[in-house]
């Protein structure tokens, strides 16, 4: 890719000159602290810098229209930013138009008596969290980095989260998006109903695209009531052995936990310091199980879960019911990224999913790829989706360390395929992963995802070399 | 539609003896009974009926390969069958093959203790059911004819039903498909993973397809924990207006029902007969609400339910919470369009959706509607999910009360379409609805539908005619 590369350069000038006549000047930055900001996701601490000409803040859907447009015309490509918090590189641009939807903040419409919101693309998970409960509704999804995330960017990546084991991932809670599609044009897709088969899916087949086939602008949630009380209840275990097998007991319990996560080893001694309830000082494995509901349901599901999770369990579980308690353990759980990360100074983490009964095989074989590489791993996340972030910890300044982490993770898409799994459960494919697509879907899909692609984006300027690999 | 529509010649003949050959004779019908069954589905009794060469009856996934493959090569269109239940002419024939799944009837895998199923097309939606009841979890997708209707229609049509309120459509518990596609290639999409964002979401796009994109031979379904216990409660109101404002109290009670239902006066009329519980001689309008979870929770939300929808009804609502009556109850609910039909011998019934705010509304409009047309009309449905079976009843004898019922029906699906809604919530397009699809989508999103489906069709094969008008 090396269409419209050049930093800073005369072509650079005219170009923010011409986008500036576009929009206005104060929506266009060819340099500064905004665009280098731009060039960069949340794989910035793995050393990964994008190029590009301009970014542009339009601040409607019409703007991004019409900067597509003229882009479109000159065959200049597009990346798309939400709020930077991916963890794919799937907004780090390879040079061209940076389009940043942060201007796109509006509520356009809120509707608690009919449980749905529509919503602007820049509008922060965190702003629709709170305010659908404030109204006393829930809006689920609640990937990693909810205060800083978009929703266009949990459209665009399909974010998931913890409570997704119950609820699902964003894509089942947007009942339909406003998008621009090349050449310039406003895609109209479902709306606030609950239930269309007008058409092909096309709501669907934009979520989880990565600004690959158009550039969502607005969209349709659903939202629900939100429940009365929760309660998490938390075991450790020796090892990953136990702790699937608890996983299994709760499985088989009839009991739904809102959510159902794990710690390995390896994640547990990077957090287990700064755990906000009793927990012991090593432990091989640890189980969360978080239940919802009225307070008389969760009463009663959280001895079920206690007794579930007793049998394996090193210690008596912990009961977290204590709405406090509950804030500061999410916000723990939340932290635990970035205290693996802690431990060398950077991390090589994936997010693959595998089949649920083969959760403790995966967890164990990513220690063990970490051993042949020379590299601690370890690995936490969505036990009851099968879904693990699989890290291998470096000194992000040791080049070698870098390559031996990359070859692991190599080795961990190969596993979670070998498994029947996935290359990724939540966070895309983004750049770094396109290389295993194809291994991963098989020609037929991937002859079918390239013509799609083609018929959104036929000179294939959105998001190049991102998420799906063109012949 | 010319290509292939001799039916009995030589040319059916040679056909025959081929396809024979690829399959066995006793997989395919030139005449007889099944296949003129299979020229229709359950549109018959609007006096629609279709035409066919031949009937195949491949046995597995690699014969509906090499069935499409054959046909591909030969330019003879495909039209699948399922259960024959749709509403809306998708499986009927317009000339060439009509492939029936029927005998792809295996359960490949169960895993109760992993939540999920993977099940040939054929297999019947109340098998699945079982199974999932059996083992003590749910497949909550529960469209009306669920113990004839196949899991494939459901897939193809994205099939709803009462319970999709709370649990949502078919889609939703639909992890991964398997797919024969042109020029007859297997595609699989998902698989037994909660969670996988590997690539565009091919899965979601097959589904509600209605046969157009490629032929599901098999699908991975989720289940769920079934709930303990369950319990409806009935209310009967003075009008739509009456209500439509105990729907409103209800959503905005802070509960979560997992069936909220209506029926208008003129379904009243036609149902009450036999509805079997306390119930009025007359009434304008029924409100339901079922509530499921466990025992306690289930007395409790009851008690709620029951608070919310009295304020405005004729007497107090009635509770029924014994298992035995809440099936009589759901069979006599299921019963609704079958006592619509038989007021005048048949009806023209369509299912539009609008937003849930506009939902008395458009029942009101549906029997203004008719008035202009001079026939009686009455709604049914879906009232959380803001999804009305408006339906004007008429002598299927008489040319000149079916042309004022297909005018009247394309009265309603302008309003739905006036109100923000969609001229289809769970029925599906077929062939009876594409004439309005241009008008409910737009042009761009038509345009990437006909680019999508051409991709999938380049030869334009599949099911012609259906779901997706081309230029």
């Amino acid at each position: 890719m090396e269409r419209g590369t050049t930093t800073h350069g005369p072509a650079s000038g005219k170009l923010a000159a011409d986008l500036g006549r576009l929009l206005s000047p104060g929506q266009v930055r060819t340099d500064g602290p905004e665009l280098r900001a731009a060039l960069q996701d949340a794989t910035g601490n793995r050393g990964i810098t994008g190029k590009a000409d301009a970014l542009a803040l339009p601040a409607g859907t019409g703007q991004v229209a019409e900067v597509l447009g003229w882009c479109y015309e000159r065959e200049i490509p597009v990346t798309v930013r939400g709020g930077g918090t991916g963890l794919a590189g799937g907004a780090v641009p390879d040079g061209g138009i940076v389009i940043s939807l942060e201007l796109l903040d509006k509520v356009r419409a809120f509707d608690p008596e009919c449980w749905r919101i529509e919503v602007e693309a820049g509008v922060r998970t965190s702003t629709v969290h709170r305010l659908a409960l404030e109204n006393g509704l829930l809006f689920p999804p609640d990937p990693g980095a909810s205060e800083q995330s978009a929703i266009g960017g949990n459209i665009a990546t399909n974010a998931g989260g913890p409570h997704a084991f119950k609820y699902g991932v964003t894509g089942n809670w947007v009942t339909g998006v406003e998008a621009v599609v090349p050449p310039g044009e406003v895609l109209v897709s479902g709306g606030p109903l609950r239930k269309d088969v007008a058409g092909l899916d096309l709501t669907d087949l934009m979520i989880g695209s990565e600004g690959t086939l158009g550039i969502v602008t607005s969209a349709w949630l659903r939202l629900v009531p939100a429940p009365e009380e929760r309660a998490v209840v938390v075991a450790f275990y020796a090892d990953a052995r136990a702790g699937g097998g608890a996983i299994t007991e709760i499985m088989g319990s009839g009991l739904q936990p809102s959510a159902l996560e794990f710690l390995d080893r390896g994640a547990l001694e990077s957090s287990l310091g700064s755990f906000p309830s009793d927990a012991p000082e090593v432990a091989g494995f640890a189980v969360i199980a978080e239940t919802d509901g009225s307070a008389g349901e969760v009463e009663r599901s959280t001895g079920e879960l206690v007794e579930a999770m007793s049998d394996l369990a090193l210690s008596p579980p912990t009961t977290i019911n204590d709405r406090a308690a509950i804030r500061r353990f999410w916000n723990w759980r939340d932290g635990v990224s970035i205290a693996v990360t802690a431990q060398r100074g950077g991390k090589i983490s994936e997010d693959v999913v595998v089949p649920v009964e083969h959760l403790a095989d995966a967890i164990e074989e990513t220690v063990e790829i970490g051993n042949r590489h020379d590299l601690p791993a370890c690995s936490w996340g969505h036990a009851g989706d099968g879904n693990l972030h699989s890290s291998f910890l470096v000194d992000l300044s040791d080049e070698d360390q870098i390559r031996r982490a990359n070859e692991a993770a190599g080795e961990v898409f190969s596993m979670a395929i070998r498994m029947g799994g996935s290359i990724s459960g939540e966070h895309g494919i983004g750049s770094l992963k396109t290389a295993y697509v194809e291994q991963a879907l098989g020609p037929v899909a991937l002859r079918l995802q390239s013509e799609i692609k083609r018929s959104f984006d036929p000179k294939l300027l959105l998001n190049p070399g991102k998420k799906i690999p063109l012949p």
